[in-house]
Order: structure tokens, then sequence, then C-alpha cells
């Protein structure tokens, strides 16, 4: 395998606890264990097409920073650029739902973890700069405290003084800001708009969260009108992201677009079959990045990106798993039958 | 949590051993164990509705007995009006079928259970009807033997004569009443439906087992004929129940009606996917119960009845698991992404 | 494979539902499923040897019985002198102790199976008996009821007639006999004894059961003592059997006899680690079987009998799956490593 | 049950190692283990129908070989005329897809499988022909080795000599063929089709493989253009198959055809879910045979096969476990609610 | 069931998930989910015995929340004087050992979680007096912060206003006390010591703890020495504990006393195989509570408390589940053949 | 964690897939799967003790390649010595023994594994030998084949060119090498013997293999007897290797030695218990090498080796999880109870 470039993210690693089936957790005798987090489904997804994977986080000092870290190198990620300490590791517990029952994402509490508790003197950002290619970021970890967002910036700081790929994915989540939670985030994520090369975002977070405006009513419309003038306000070279729409059959549809040098390009799947919600938008990240990275045409990489992000629903757990081949397979895939 | 009423049911407790998955007897290596019962299913979704739920019903006085117990305390039961006697329990084998393959259910003895056999001196039944407001009776109950059906009228005339509110679900199961059942239901069924004050049923039943006729081809039409006409004939205050359609796709649609004081109201679902059909009729009755207990509008109550119904499908296992918050945001529900 | 005789076992088929590991049923939420019962055990056994098992007894016609059906066929046995009738089968709940804390069996009603209500006009007892060469009976069929009484009697005097083997395993069990139960069941076993070729007891059934009494306090003594009186009264050919002790640290002894032509031939165990106790005394009187059948010396057949005995106990299920070589490896075993 | 034909199969008994759920091989910890084969798949299916099964196979002399043993022995099949010699057994690896994402099947290396490498002498191909009434054969075993080719057509002389019934699925497997497969397949199919009674394919294999020619582009047109070709250059007296269309939505849709005395027979089902696509030709298969054997009318006949090919996809694992009651309910099916 | 008294615990509710079998957590992919907790345990103990058993807890309002209080009321608990508020439950993870290699606990945040940061104006601790007769404490709940232990020594308070039963179980636990533990415990415990009417702890607590002294070496010796001097201190009617000795082979033994009225009394048991650790000196502590409820001589109580302690290694998970009727038996049990 | 050297072994990774619990292939549903392999257990263990670990092999390019993969990195092993070629994985099925019943393993054909027919071209053994600094070989790959044979002595030689410490575990396996094993060895292992400069044998080895005598009868006096010579003979520096004792009730002692510039130094284990036999020799390897490179005494080396040999016993699957503290505290420790 060839691998091209060293891809690191810097974010918090969340163990996943899962009802098996479509159980609640009233009915729960077990869970499933697994590890994830943003960083973690991006850069292993990267590491599946051939570049290097490191992450730029902390986990705990015991048996369940022991799991993690096993977990994290059996997705063939590097765990070099990371740290232990503290004890505590971020979770959630997962319900799936199923028709009109909407699945249920329970999280404990995530500020003690290591990863949001830990010093900044752990890291040393000038050296981890040094020795990665692109660094990915996303607005969850700018949700958590001050401490990890002083070391986001840092970091983002570090890479762009050596002239390396940024990239910032605005996953703004409600729940994680409370109340006035735009008013609060706004200025956090206007200083990573202004850091980052490449961005991930739709209209909503250019209206909702950066106050952009628009006479448009349709969501397309108001992509087109808006995600220009953020790309101009903040100087972002890049800005991709996905509409989503969901059907009552459990089918989702992607309408990807990228915006580069004052160019949109879009692409739609059909609609498909959902089996494991979680991680899809990482995945579709991690194609904006790769196409980046291997010079394929602006049009290739939404493509690539939004297939990536299309596979990802059909995979158990939140981390990504396919390879280059298997994306390029969805995008002219036709309904086939098993393969022997 | 504030408890309004105190419902009660009398009926068998069933233990429910269900083959993993898709599938079949000959297959299994292991089978999931629950417990549930029309009783059951009814007074646990009120208790999830803020009541007190009581079961009046007679378990083993053995291991499995105390299985059962602590599941139906599990589901906040209350079995302070119930009694441990006899050996056996009640118990069905289930095969989950897949699209054109229907599912299967496989009894074993009943008549010979605890419940189907316990002594009418170890009930008081005076002294329960003095404890509950409410009771619901189900027509597999009526079709068990002499004794418990002597047990079941003993219990609704106690409550008769304190004026409480007795319910009766006409769940008439062929294959309980063996050949020439309807003949044989037709006087137990009359006799039950003349001491309820909500009944559950459909035009098959007014049709099939009380004999009533109609010129009508179209069930809805049939349905508009015949229901008022048996609730004149034996005085019931309130007759609800649903018409299923079956699609292939693993959907279903319901289409709920309501009658009372001379006035029919109607509630249609979409047709939703379903999970596990066992126990979503129970479902519907609670809503029902529920409905009138808190003074519903009359729609209000069916549109909740049906939602409760509707959502009881989507859940593992024979027993409603909704809280009301859930089944109001089944009513108003459009298709929706994870909650998280 | 090398099939020398006939044998079929007379007797119900009875479906084992264990609570996984050591938890109790009212912590169970599934349960291993398997088929098993004293004639099954016994036929499985000796098809392990290189016979043909047959089963004589009536399974229900619904997915239950298919998969009793399977689950023997699986086991090498041959069901064409079975039959299908009835809906239900025998059945029981294991959950297995730890330590100090025993073992529970909990059965549902058996009366009303398949096998306890067949009409004895579903068996050609004669055209049976024609087709086999050795017949198993046990206590255990005795206990049940007046009609298969009568069959168990029928067909033992149908293999009489025929000069063929009949093999009774006394296997007294109390709880199934009732208070005075020695004196309900001792007429029946004294018809058995009388019609057996070779009988499985201990010192115990001849003391208890059978009235027999001695000075001696030893139990080998009374075995010594009464055994040769229950030879002589009932014109047994063969009487073996075990005297079992039980170690407090799950380890267990078996101290074989066989008395035959008026010699006593013994054979003890070591001590031996017990993974799942029910079942080994039926591997016992496989051994036995095959022994006499196969032509070993008296001394040969206890030594294989009891070797078979012991292994069955380290097998998972009640029913025995050790081939002739591996009864023959425990025989001369020391204690040895990974076989690879 | 009434055993009318002996329906033999001659092929390879496979290990079957799937990934429970919809997992990938490198998210397993465990996985699930049966035992199957198109032989297997057809006999079985026949044995449900009431017919003696047989197969005509080699197991290794080995604890899988006994474990592969128990499972055919379940299923119903009688090993009397199969061996046991050599070490391996063929297995594959089974990664169940979802939506877009496809299933994968894995296998390891079968060449030195026991059954792949069994010395002819181990088979008395005459005395096996005059214990059967049927033989079916496969092109995945003509696909294997010069060895197993050659006890192929040996064994089918046999049959052909005795006038007995030769059935052949064409089951062309590009894969096991590797490059220019179509043409190093082609004389062994041949010889193969010369011999057959009933042959199952369908116009791909006539154009492709056998290399016959048409003008017509609609693929029932070609159907109808060339198999009466292919039926009579090789003198084939009955010709049936299937043409799958497949849908997005995980429902597939079978297009079935009977070629027999110069007339075509059809029946088309509806779209139906698939829960397990393995083994649904050889349930097609073989209803074809049944409706052969039992002399239905050549309507009856296809009608039955496709149901019964419908059926197998709905069930786990590869062996179809319909009886004929449940095949003919799926020909007048209309979807249904749980049967209890 | 005769309940006798009502006994209540305050105390966090404690979510245990649990590697299975002798896995590690870093070989997990799943956990087995459960809920307990030194309150949970006593309460449940005596709820098993027959009395009325009460948290004072405060739950998580979320599924977390949920699925405790549905698997507190499986063990017969009343949550009606527990709350609901928070959104953290504490939780730990338990790998099992094997041999020479011990078990591991690896706790979560509890600092966080719903009872340790619950308002002290959720509960009404007069009103809570008011409807128990007896409550139980524990040291861990002293370790937590100042918040709960004043919360603690109200509660106490307003029993000991009523003249009502309280119980205190030292339990102290090194890791939760940090440095200097044992300085910073000890005003805490005095406190609580003082109000206690029955107080659990061993020598250690004295000497380590509380400060006293002694000249013995012998273990017995020292708590001859210091428990009378304990008692008279700190004026504590009845003290009570156990000292275990722990043996290569998975066996542990016990020792335990009881001193009241100045009188010692002894019962110790014989080494026995250990299950599952977690939670026997929670059924310990139960059985002294229920011998003085019950009115058991000091010798009797001893001896039931020691019996209930070693049947909870027996069995899985924390929670004692024994009734009165098998602790009894295996005060006079020896070992036993499988129950049938 | 501080990497000291850069540790790889040469050999077969194998995929294990183990019955669960104590079941027999016949009774098996589903099986465990993970993968391992001499060199992966030798260097994944060296790995938890802060080596850099590394395979020279050649893995499957498939998904069961990936898989392999996947789990070797969780391990913490590099792959970037390794190839991809070939389709096949050597397997071998594990049923767990109880007490009598030894364990057994059933292999599937290996010669045809990618690793056993990977051109020698595939690997760059110069390159290999400079990016390491420890080679560890074992016995099994050396009955293979001549190829890997031949693969196995040009990276020795490329080792020795450079001085790099070359470790050899005879491991003798009799069922690899078929009859007359011995002679077709001894060759091939004394190439290796002299390449060597740690080599695991113990006396049997010497005797039976090597052909050495010996007067003695005690295996400890033939130990010191032929242990020197063979030193003398070949020139290997280092010779280590234990002594294993099997106690009936599944506990194991070892006996394990050192000899090192012509002096003997010993460690003995107590008996412990046995959860998962296989790969506990290559821990103590492990051990041995590690306290080589890290200068321990030759008395410390050969307790820590013990020490981490005997705690493999205790851990679930072929491959040691231990880490160094884990092993000191096994050195030290006495039973105790749960840590929390």
């Amino acid at each position: 395998m060839n691998a091209n470039y060293r891809v690191a993210a810097f974010g918090e690693v969340m163990m996943r606890l899962e009802v098996p089936g479509h159980a609640l957790l009233v009915q729960a005798n077990s869970l499933a264990l697994s590890f994830s987090g943003t960083g973690v489904n991006v850069t292993a997804a990267l590491t599946n097409y051939g570049h290097e994977g490191y992450l730029v986080t902390t986990l705990p000092n015991n048996p369940l920073g022991d799991a993690a870290a096993s977990a994290l190198k059996k997705l063939g990620l590097s765990l070099k650029l990371s740290n232990r300490a503290g004890q505590y590791i971020g979770s959630y517990f997962l319900e799936n739902g199923f028709g009109v029952r909407p699945s249920r994402v329970t999280y404990t509490n995530r500020q003690e973890s290591s990863f949001n508790t830990a010093s900044t003197d752990h890291y040393d950002f000038a050296a981890i700069a040094e020795q990665i290619d692109v660094i990915s970021f996303c607005g969850i970890t700018l949700a958590m405290n001050d401490l990890v967002r002083s070391q986001m910036f840092l970091l983002a700081e570090e890479m762009r003084k050596r002239g390396k790929l940024i990239v910032f994915d605005c996953n703004y989540r409600p729940s994680l800001w409370g109340k006035d939670g735009y008013e609060q985030a706004k200025g956090h994520y206007e200083k990573m708009l202004q850091l980052a090369d490449i961005v991930m975002m739709n209209e909503k977070d250019a209206l909702l969260l950066l106050g952009f405006t628009t006479e448009q009513v349709d969501r397309k419309e108001q992509l087109l009108d808006v995600i220009p003038q953020v790309a101009k306000r903040y100087q972002i070279p890049i800005i991709a992201g996905t509409q989503r729409t969901i059907y009552g059959d459990n089918k989702h549809e992607l309408a990807a677009y990228m915006y580069k040098e004052a160019q949109f390009s879009f692409y739609s799947t059909e609609p498909f079959a959902v089996y494991d919600r979680i991680g899809a938008g990482d995945a579709f990240t991690s194609g904006i990045i790769h196409g980046e990275l291997t010079k394929m045409s602006q049009q290739e990489t939404i493509a690539f990106a939004a297939a990536a992000g299309m596979l990802a629903h059909t995979t158990a757990g939140d981390t990504p798993l396919a390879s280059i081949a298997e994306v390029e397979q969805a995008l002219v895939l036709t309904v086939s039958d098993v393969q022997r």
C-alpha cells in the first residue's frame, strides 16, 4: 500500500456503547462496545485510501485507554502523536430506532474526559505540525471548553505557519452549545474559518450560525447564494457539504456540493438504504480530503466523497471501512447479485 | 411520576420463547425469553403513562414463577393482587417470518397452567374491586375454560356494583375455540359485552361472532353499519377498534375508529414499517383507556391510541414501552434524523 | 461405520431449556435449546459406537416436533419407528448451580405431551419388535401414567416372545411418584424386572423400592448382599449400576459394579471434574449394553461403561457424544496436554 | 411421511462461515457455522417433500467431518453412499451486504478437500446407481478437476445404463474457470448435457458457454430462440431455469421457464424481499425434480419450483427448509398477518 | 409474601459494565449491562427475605435512568422515595480475573453523577424517615463529597429522632479517599459511627482508619481486642463483620463475627468456590439486618448472615438473589446432586 | 511508551476458529475468530513490553487477509515488512477440553497458504535485516516445506552477517513431520541451531530429535546432562526452556531453566489454574528475549519469563497480553482480592 500523505486529526476518542439490534436500553442485557469520534473516522477512512493516519488526542491511562488504543491501532491509526493521561473517556449510548421510532443517543459527561482536561503542556504542537501534512478539526471539539479550544487554535496556527493543509468540519451540534448556542459559538467558529483551507458546512451553518442572510427559500438556492459569501468573507479556498433528504422507509439521499475557485460542482446520490447513520459525514469529509490530496478534478472529488459518504451508511459502526476500489465501485454501481 | 388511576387486568401471563432473528425452530440453538400477555401489555402501557398497573393473575410457585414475577415488576406492575399457586405457566414459541414467509406461533398446553387451574377461592374479588379503578379483560381468557370464565364474570360484577370502569377486548382467536367456535363463543361474549363500558372490536366480530348482518361490502361501510347496532343491543358506552391493511414490504396501516355517544371518530396512520407485530393491539387498547381516563376529546383519544398502536409495532417484544411524550411525538412525526 | 445391532428405546423426548452459564432463570434473557431424554441418550450413545439407533416415541405434529426430529436425526437416530401426533412435548428448565449452590430442574407438565397421550393404536409393537435387536426402557416412563405403562409392557412382551434383549434402567425419581411413591411404584417395577435381561439399579432401589433388607451399613456391603437376592427373585441375568460420591469442588467419583452369572465385577474411577451431570447415567447404561452386544468380558464391560459414564460428565448437553476410541482413551488416560 | 423416490446428489459439502448480521470480516469476533453445497441443498429440499435424500460425497475423517455429517443427518440426508477420507473440507466465508454494498464470498482452497482428492476406488458407482432413482449433478463439480469430473461421468453413465433420471444444473461460475473459462468449460459441459434428462440453465449459458447465437436482444426472446436449439442439439428432454431481476430495495423477482416436449411454460413471481440469497437456485431445481417425479403438469411444476425458489430466499442459510404445504401456501399467498 | 419491615438505603446506583467471561477490555466487543450499588444490594436482599425495600437516591432523567429504574424494580425495590434529576450515572467496568490474574475494576467519573450532584432540596428527609423502619448507609457514599455527606447525616439524624434503626457499613475503599485517606476519612466516619445502631466493620477499620491500637498479631485476636473498644467509644449496640481468607484455587473462606451486648458470636464457613465476588459483603449485611429485625438469636443471626454472604459469591452479578429457604439450605448443606 | 528494540518474527499467521465454551464441533453453531501464530505471539508480547514488533510474513490478498492485518495491528504489530499475496491463510479449529476430556486442534491444509507458497522474490531479506534488531524463528515454520525453510535460512544468514540476535524455538510438532519425523527434521534443526543465539528447547528435543543420550532417568537430571552438550556442539550462547507438569484439576506447573555461559538458572512456579493453554510457550520465549535485551540478570530473566508464561495461561486467546507491570506483579503474587 502506497501511503501518500500524513493526515492527522485533533479530537476526542469516544466510547460507543450500542444496544444490540433495535431494542431499548431498558431491554438491554448487553451493549456492543466500540471506539470512534469524528477525528478517528476521518483519519481511519484516509488510512483505507493509503495515507498515514495519526491522532492528536489524549487517552486515559487505564484499561479503557488500552482498549481504545487497541481499537484505533486496529483501524491502522498511529498514536505516536497522542498522550495517555487522566482517567476518563467520553462515551455515548446508542439505541437504534426502527421506522417511525427515531434512534436515540445518550451522552455521559465528557467535560472530565482525558482529552477535555489534558494540559496544553502535554502536546508539542510545533513538533506535531512538523510531522504531518494535513490536520482535521471539527466543531464538536470547538464546543467543549476553553482549554481544548485554545489547543485547537495553537495547533492550527502551527500548521498555518508551515503552509500545511487545515480542514475544518463545522459540525454544529445544538445540544452541545445550549441556549443561545449560535451566539456563543459564532466567534469561535469565525476564528477557525479564517484558519481553514477546506471547510465542511452547508447553508444552515451560514444562515443560523454565521448570520448570513438570503432571500431564497429553496435549500439549494440558499446554498448558491450564501456559500460564495462565506468563502469570500473568511477567505476559504474550498467549501463542501451535503444536503440530506430522509425518506420514510429508512432511505436517505445526499445532494453534495463543492465550492472551489468560485465554482460549484454537484453530485446527488440515488435514495439508498441506511444501516448505520453515524459517521457518514466523516466519510464524506475524508473523500473531499482524498480528492484534493490526490489532485482529482473538482467533479471527481465531489462524486468520490458522496459515494464514500453513501457507503458509510451501509456499514456497521461509526468508522468508514471502504477501500478506494469499493468507493469507485459504488459510483458506477447498479444493484447486483452476490459476489462469488 | 403522577399516577392517576389504578388499572388492573385479569388474565394469564405467558412465557414467550422467540427464535432469534428470522431463523426457524429447527435451526435454533437458543431462544429469547420474555413474559407478556394481553393483560400485561395493557397495564404496562398504562404504567408508562403514569397510572398504577396491577395484575390479577396466578403465577406458578417455582423458579418460572419467580422469573415471571421479576419481569412483570420490571415493567412497573404490582403483583399485590396476584397469587402464586400451581406449577405451570402458559407459553408460546415465536418464529419470525420474513417477506412472503409468515411468522408462526406455536402454543404449549395452557389448560393446566397456574392461571387456568387456580381455584376461585384464591381470589378475593370484592377486595380487589375495592382497590382498583379500572379492570381490563380480553377474549383470550374467555376462551380458556369454565373456571376462569366464571372468575372473569365474578370480578366484572364486583366492578359493576361499584360503578368502576370495565374494559373488554373481544380478541377472538379461532384456534382457541376450535370447530363451531363462533357458536360456542357467542353466549360468553354476549355476557361480557353487557357488562363492559369500553369494548374493543371491529366489524368482523359483529358479523362473524355476534351474528349481525349488513348489506355493505366495504369494510368501513360495514363498520358504520353494524357497530351502532352492537352498541345499542348490548348497551355499550364506547366501542373502538382498528382495521389493519398489510402491505407486501413489511408495512402495515391502521384505520382506527371510536364510537361513543352515537358518534364515530376516525384516525388513519400512514403505512409504517413493522418490527414486532405482537402486542400492538394491546397498545391501542391502552391508548383508548388513557384517553378516557384523562378526559381527552374523542378525536384526541383515537389519535393517541392509534399512534400508541403504531409505535408498539416498532419495538421488540410484546409489551408497549412508549411514554406519553413518545406517543405524542409519533403523532406529529415526520421522518427525522438521529437524535443526538 | 459398521453397525452391528439395531437398538431401540421406548420413551419420551424432552425439550431442555437451559439458562446459559451459571445464571438463574430470573436473570435470563435467553435459553439454550436442545432435545434429549433417557431413551435418546442411550440409543445415541450406541449409535456413536456403530450400532443403529431407533426411537419408539411420539412427537408433536408442529414446529416443535420438527425441531425435535431434526435434533434426533442429527444424533444419528432413526425415527422410522416413531409417530407424529398431538401438540405438546415434555420440557424442563435447567439452572446450573455453582459450588454450594445446587443446580435446579423445573419441569413443565408432561402428562399432556404427545408421548404420554398417544393412543396405543399408533404403535405396531409386533412389527417394531421384528425390526430391532434390543429395546431399552426406563423407570421414568414407568412413572408417567397407565397408558404408557401398558404400552411399555406390550412392547416388552413382544420382544420377549422373540427372545430379544430387554434393558431396563430403574431410574426411580421420587418427584414423579409423589407421596407413598415406593408403594405405588413397586408393582410396576416388579413387572418390568421380570421381563428384563439387563437391569440398571443399585442397592437403594433394592432396599427402598423393592423392600429388600440387609444388616449391612456400608453401601458396598449392602450391594453385595442384596443384588444377588434381586437377581434371584426376578430372574435377572445381568444387573449393573453405580454408586456416586460427590466432592465439594465439583468432582464426582463413580464406583461401578456388574453382577452376572452369580459374579460381581467392579470398576472405580478417580475423582473427576463435572461439566454437565445430566445424562451421565445413560452413558453408563449404553456402555453395559455395548459390552454385552460385542461380547466383551464382564470386567471389560464394566470398565468401558464406567469410562463412558465419566466422559459424559465432561460434555455439554444431556446426550453422550464420545466414540469408542474416546472411551478407550479415557480408560488409560493420564492427564495430558492439548492434542495438536 | 411417505418417501416416494430415492434422490442422490454427487458433489462437495462446503463449510459456510458467515459473519453475523451485516458486519465485515474485519469487524467479526465470531462466525456462524453451517454446512451446505449444491447437492446438499437439492437433496435436502427433496427430503422435505417426502423423498429419501442421499449424498454421494467424501467427508474428512476428523472432527470437521463429524460436524458436517451431523449437520447433513439433521437435514434428513443419508450418508450411506458417502465415504470418509482425507482431512480437509471446502469452505467459504460470507459477508452479508446491505443496500448498495454487495455481499462477498471468500473461498479457501478447495482443490485439496476430501471430495476433490478422493480416489475413484472409494466409490462403487454401479452399486450406488442401483440404490437410487435420481442423481443430481452441478457445474460447480465440473469446474473442480479431472478427477472429480471423471467420477461424475462414471456415475452418470451407470445411471444412464439403468435408465434412471439424471439432473444437471449448469451453474457456471466464472471465478472457478478462470481466464478463457468458457472455452475450457465447453467440452465438459457438452458431455454432461448429452447425458442429462433434466438440465437447469438459461439463455446466458447457451450464448456465452455453448456458443449458440441469436438475433434477439430481449432476454426472454433470447430464451425462446436458443433453448429449443439447445434441447435439440444435446437431446435434452427437459430444460428449466430462471431469469432474475434485482431491485434496489433488496427485492428480487424470478421469471421461471420450463421447456419440455417442445413446449414452454412460464411462471413469474411478484418482487419479493430477500433474506438469504444463497441456495435459492437449488430450491428451484428441487422443485422441478419434485414436479417431474410426482407427475405434476408442466405448468404446476414450474409454478411449484418458482415458489420453492422464492421461499428459499426468505430463510436463513443455504439449504431450503420449506415443506410442500409451505410452498403451496406461497403460491396462493397474499400478504398475511401472524399465524397464531 | 409477608413484608415485615420497610428497609431503605441511601446511596448511589451504579451501572456495571462487565466484560463477558474472562476476557480483557482490549478483547471485548460487548459488555454485560446491569445496575447495582451497595444500597441496592442490601435492600434487594432484604426484599427477597420478605421485607419492603426502598432506595433513597437520584437517577438521571434520561434513558439510562429509565434502564436503571427498570432494573431496580425488577429486584422488587420501590423508587417512590427516589428522584430523577441530572444526566449521569456512576459506572464501572469489570474484567474478571482467572487464577493468578486478579479481577480489575475501572471506574468512570462519579462526582458528576445525578446522585452526587443532587440538590438537598430534592429530598424531604423527614418525610422519608417517617415512611421507613430501617436505613442503611455505607462508607462509599461517605467518600463522595460534602454534599452527599451532609445529606447522609441529615437523613441519619431524622431517623435517630424517631428512634429508627440506622445501619452503617464502613466499607473503606482506599482508592476513593486518595493519599492520606485515613486522616481525611476519620472524622466523617466517627460522625456516622456515633449515629449508627448496627455497624459493619472489622479490625482493620479500627486499627487503620480509627486509630485504635493493639498488641495482638493474629487477626482474630486483634478483633477480640479492638472491637469492644470501638463499641464503647462510639456507643454502638451491634458490630459485625467478616475476615476473609483467599485460597489459590478460586476458593474463599469467611470467618464472621457479631458483637452485641458485650458478647461475641462467631461462624466460619468451609472454603467455598467463588463465582462473582462483588456484592457478597452486602449480602452479609442484609443477613445481620434480617436476623435483628426478626429477632433471631445472636448465633442464628451470624450464621444466617455468613451463609447469605457465602451464597452471594455463587451467583452472577452484584445483587444477592437467594431466598430465606436457600440461605437456610446453605447452612445445613452437604454437597449434593442435581435437584430434579 | 519507550520502544527499545525492533523485534521481528518470520512465520505464518494462523486463523483460530474456536468452539465457544466447552462444546464440541458437532454441537457448534458459531465459532470465535482470532488470528495468531508463534511469531505473532512472541512479537506481540514484546510490543507489550515496549519494543517495536514486526512480522515478516505473507497474508492473502482478500478479506481474510484484511481481517488478519487488522487483528495484528490491534496487537501493536507493524506489517511494513510483510507482503500480501496468494489467497489462503492457514487455520485451525479448537475444541476446548474439560477435565479428563482433552482439547482437540484440527488443522486445515496449510501447504497452500499465502505464507507457505510465497515466492522468495517477495522478500528483500537484506533490507529486512537492516531494519530490525532481533529475529525470532520457530520449528513449526521449519516443518512446512523447502521453500519457507530456504527463506528462513536466508533471513537468518542476513541477520548473522550483521551480528544481530537470532532466536529459535525448537517447537517440534510430531504431527507436522509425520512418520520418521525425527530423522527428517534433524538436519534442518541442526542448521538452525548453528545460526541461533538463543534457543528454546528442553531435554526431549535433545534426546529424541538431536540424538543425544543420557544415563539419567529423572527429567531434570537429563536436562543438566544434555543441554550443556547441545550448547557446546552447536555453539549456542543461550538455551532456555520449561518442563511442564500437568495436574488432574486443570492446573499446570512450569519448571523453567536457562543455560548461559556454562551456568544454569532455574525458576519453578507454583501449580496454577489454566484458562487457555495455547501460546503460553511463546510468552515464555518473549520473556527470555526481553530479559536479554534489557540486560536483566540470568536469574531475573528466567523468573520473568516463567511468570510471563504462567500469566499467558490465564488469558483468553493465543496471544500474551500482559504488561511488564503485570508480569512483575505475578512474580510477587499472593492470591488477592478484586482490585477496585
